[in-house]
């Protein structure tokens, strides 16, 4: 690696992808934005004015072929991260893209299978909350013994309830509450209970709001069971619904104690007392809970591509994560556990 | 009713007998202890001492043969409940009944067969829950429609973790963590959601510390999933293991808000702010955690006898509540989900 | 002592007096209440229908006249005190009496020199915040070294704003907010930091809502600090106004750590997630707040007499109380801080 | 103002002009930190590791000759603040400078006399908590009237304890506690309660553990109140020697509400339960609790600069808490009240 930052380009420039630009932009020292990627016209002005000078481009394959772009940031619609992904390492980049890595197992192993070709190139998929700085800390606590052997996962994602039901309409093509929320839960309780091996879940969901979802055998809240061998064990909770705000977190219990994270999803320091009683406001969105968790995860991507050692989830996590998440969704749909 | 005190008789004076014998002794306005029954000498010496003079029997036929006992208040081991329900409600008493009714099916259902013939009667089983008053506090602030329509339930029942596994000797007769513990999520999850009918379980779990519950096909962390009719559900989590204390409490999610009861399970209203942090101690054990309830629960039924009509769970409250734990049994041993 | 229970006849029937009666009628092992005193005949009917066949007096003399009566519980308004103290010791009778013992101090040393005269008869004042059991463990865990050298306290006794002023009809005779409230706060913060003499005090205050206290010297919100020897130090916080309902509690700090008692004055254990945030309900009185505290001190006292120990405030702590509450009022109208 | 940005030159590179320069290089859109400056070798060697290529001068008045510095950001020691401003406003930069202005009232006046003649220049005094996100949020829920009429403010700076008492080392230059830790709850007090005028304060304190203050007039607990004019009114602690960290926060009560900032020092979102009970972990100095604040506060400077407005503590804000400090510390020597 050279003394140099390293350069990015980011594609895709949605609501999520203009955080990550501007991260990468701005608050990652050790990174240089160079490019942008967007078929949207909007976008790319956007991108000329809010970045600092990158190239911007309406063509991925564009891109890749910029030779001043080390590594590329996929913050695209999820058919296409497989593709983009391929495409990337055989151009020579890093690639760090936002999660799922594919809604289908055989792609999924065909781009591990590709990846392994390229061993000096870095592949992250974007399971922010490993670099969320609490559960980093409660994952640290874990690796120091803190509360003996981790046996148990709770986690859960719960977003606030849109009355106006945006994500039914993303219900085709998200692969439902299991393989779009609870995904995230599935690569933490891997992640805190040492990477066991799954053998069994069973999953079951209700509708409480959202009638919109039933033609696509979806649920706006759904709950499973994950057991993982060796003696371990995960339940996951995702919700649509929720009155209070973004409500993500997760408790990890061991044989000498439990560590919880994000309990209360407290928005800030501040509490009000008043007729009402005493309340912490919280925080509306995943973007106000996770914001710090972003930046770190992508100045870990970067520290790590400089240092050359792999940060964050591997392409093969992300299969894990998904292959878990489809029988999650295999078991709302038929009642019945499923083996793994 | 006449106008007197209802005049109970504790049956089973061990530690949680004799919390309700001095419940009812000193603190249940309009109650009298007039009568105790225990086949251990030193417990019945322990009633003369610390009673306001009751009579002491050895044998529970004798009592039920008083003619002064109104009531009778079993605190007996769970094998015996069925019979001794029905032995008082034939001698004329009423029964309140600790949890639970009985470990097998088709004597719940012929102590209810046998309740309907009096029922001029009252029968509860001892769901404390009900009467805890943050439980209570929840069921009228749903019952008001504050969280709009309740339709999860997430509840648990955790213990401190105690070393010399004492419960582990009780393993062949406790019929399990589901039907030891949960049964208690059970009831408390029926009784926010409406009293819904339950369609399919699934449940499982892993033995974190006590070994010895292997032979009994018991485990000393349970998890578990209830559907219940008109899309609502249930999670559970029971646990002997727990490093803090006595860890029991529920949430319950509705359509405008969630209620959480007991989610810090706070031992008093001290904090301590040291070089560890900032920290709450915890109660101990479900005696310190339900003391109020042991005693609100006692009042309700000493006002309900009076006032003739029903207070609590009745036996059909409790026989479902044993339905589903024997599912939840089943579907553990099995692997599979289990529908009612 | 004889084995019997303690006889106890209670003067003074309003809210608080009921609430003594009942407890000691009905909650408190080891007493009898066998005497009720009130000029009022509404509240002597209650005494005959709610209490357990008490014998009933509209005459304090003729209650002392009562020989089956072995203890008074005052329950009066505050100028009585003195004197009904004064002539139950000289009916020897034990005398249990609600703060203050007087807002005189001349009284409180004539009240005191009296007593000695009856070593044998027990004369405590009611600081019940002794006796709540929070408050009970951060004493005993100060006992302990658990926060190393306590040398400062802050406390504070702040009710809900009642809009209806009630308080304000009180003002000419409650001695004002220091008189009224803080002499609870003075006694704990004596209580927690080992009894020390105080030195100095410096008190102000504002009027934030209730205007007609202008006219009496008196505040609705009032601030203190008091000096004491030995390096300890208080800081109190008084009052009458708050919208989230009675927020009552200390915190101690010491050299190797620090205690909140009542932090939050949760309601119970009962948390709320909507659209507001999350919160608990709060004590709306300090009757909810201490309801156990006053049973704690009932019992407590009854074993004192009992076993022929002083237990809770003696009337020299009172009367300490009440000089350190009047130097704050006496800062509070010169502006000036006033040495002890 | 030019379309480029904000060109600033960091004086100053101890532990808190680390933060700044590194703020204002890396995370400030619209800054560019081109020039540091230091009389310490070690230190400009940093800036030449660590920072993005600026300028850099062992010399302050070099500094300020330098043409392409915008703005000078003076983290230097306090003795040296008030010429230094001054210096700067001469050379036609804008100032930022961290608390305090000065410890002498006259050097006070004479900072501001002469900024008067630079009304193009911005000159600000950096109490961060304005900025902090808790704070402003807090402030804002206060003018939109969450809370009716605030007219109370319990604001503390309390550090977790030094074993070491580094800052005894400090004693004869800090100006004592209420002017080197009060100051800022002074600020936050006038900035919460809208600017009112200070009539009165008392103030006093005990040293706890750093016998070494004594000599100085010093203390290592100080608490104080300032009365307002308009019905207002302020308590403050400050300490050295907190066991469980920095717990720096304050609380506003207003006629229909009351709002916490900081309550709980919590280090981050993981609560951990084990045998002690249930606790977080703290923030363990001011630098991690106000991490954020400093940013913001930087970014805020950048762009009130930028728009040609003031924004944060004026000079005349630094000094009217100056003032108040400097009453303080009067009263804490003589025990009597200071009238302002």
């Amino acid at each position: 690696m050279s003394a140099g930052p390293l350069r990015v380009g980011v594609v895709g420039l949605g609501r999520l992808g203009k955080r990550h630009a501007e991260n990468l932009a701005y608050r990652v020292s050790g990174a240089a934005l160079v490019a942008a990627c967007s078929p949207v016209e909007a976008e790319r002005t956007w991108a000329r004015d809010a970045l600092p000078a990158p190239r911007v481009y309406d063509d991925y394959h564009a891109l890749l072929g910029d030779r001043d772009v080390d590594a590329v940031w996929l913050v695209t619609p999820s058919a296409l991260h497989a593709q983009q992904i391929i495409d990337a390492l055989r151009a020579g980049k890093h690639v760090f893209c936002e999660k799922p890595l594919s809604l289908d197992l055989a792609e999924c192993e065909r781009v591990i299978e590709e990846a392994r070709r390229y061993p000096q190139l870095q592949a992250t998929i974007g399971f922010m909350r490993r670099f969320d700085p609490s559960y980093r800390n409660a994952f640290e606590k874990i690796e120091a013994g803190a509360i003996g052997r981790p046996f148990m996962v709770r986690s859960q994602t719960c977003d606030q309830n849109d009355p106006e039901g945006f994500f039914v309409r993303f219900a085709p093509t998200s692969g439902g509450i299991f393989l779009d929320c609870t995904v995230h839960d599935i690569d933490v309780a891997r992640w805190l209970l040492g990477m066991p091996k799954a053998k069994r879940v069973y999953a079951s969901g209700v509708v409480a709001l959202h009638e919109g979802l039933r033609e696509f055998g979806d649920v706006d809240n759904g709950v499973a069971i994950c057991e993982f061998e060796g003696g371990r064990i995960a339940m996951f909770y995702a919700s649509r619904t929720l009155a209070h705000g973004n409500d993500t977190g997760s408790e990890v219990i061991g044989t000498a104690g439990a560590l919880y994270v994000g309990r209360n999803p407290r928005a800030n320091r501040v509490e009000i007392a008043d007729a009402s009683g005493i309340r912490n406001e919280c925080t509306p969105t995943f973007f106000d809970r996770f914001e710090e968790a972003f930046l770190c995860e992508a100045r870990a991507f970067v520290a790590a591509v400089r240092e050359g050692r792999q940060s964050g989830a591997t392409l093969a996590d992300a299969m894990e994560a998904t292959r878990i998440g489809f029988a999650l969704r295999e078991s709302l749909a038929s009642g019945r556990a499923v083996d793994l």
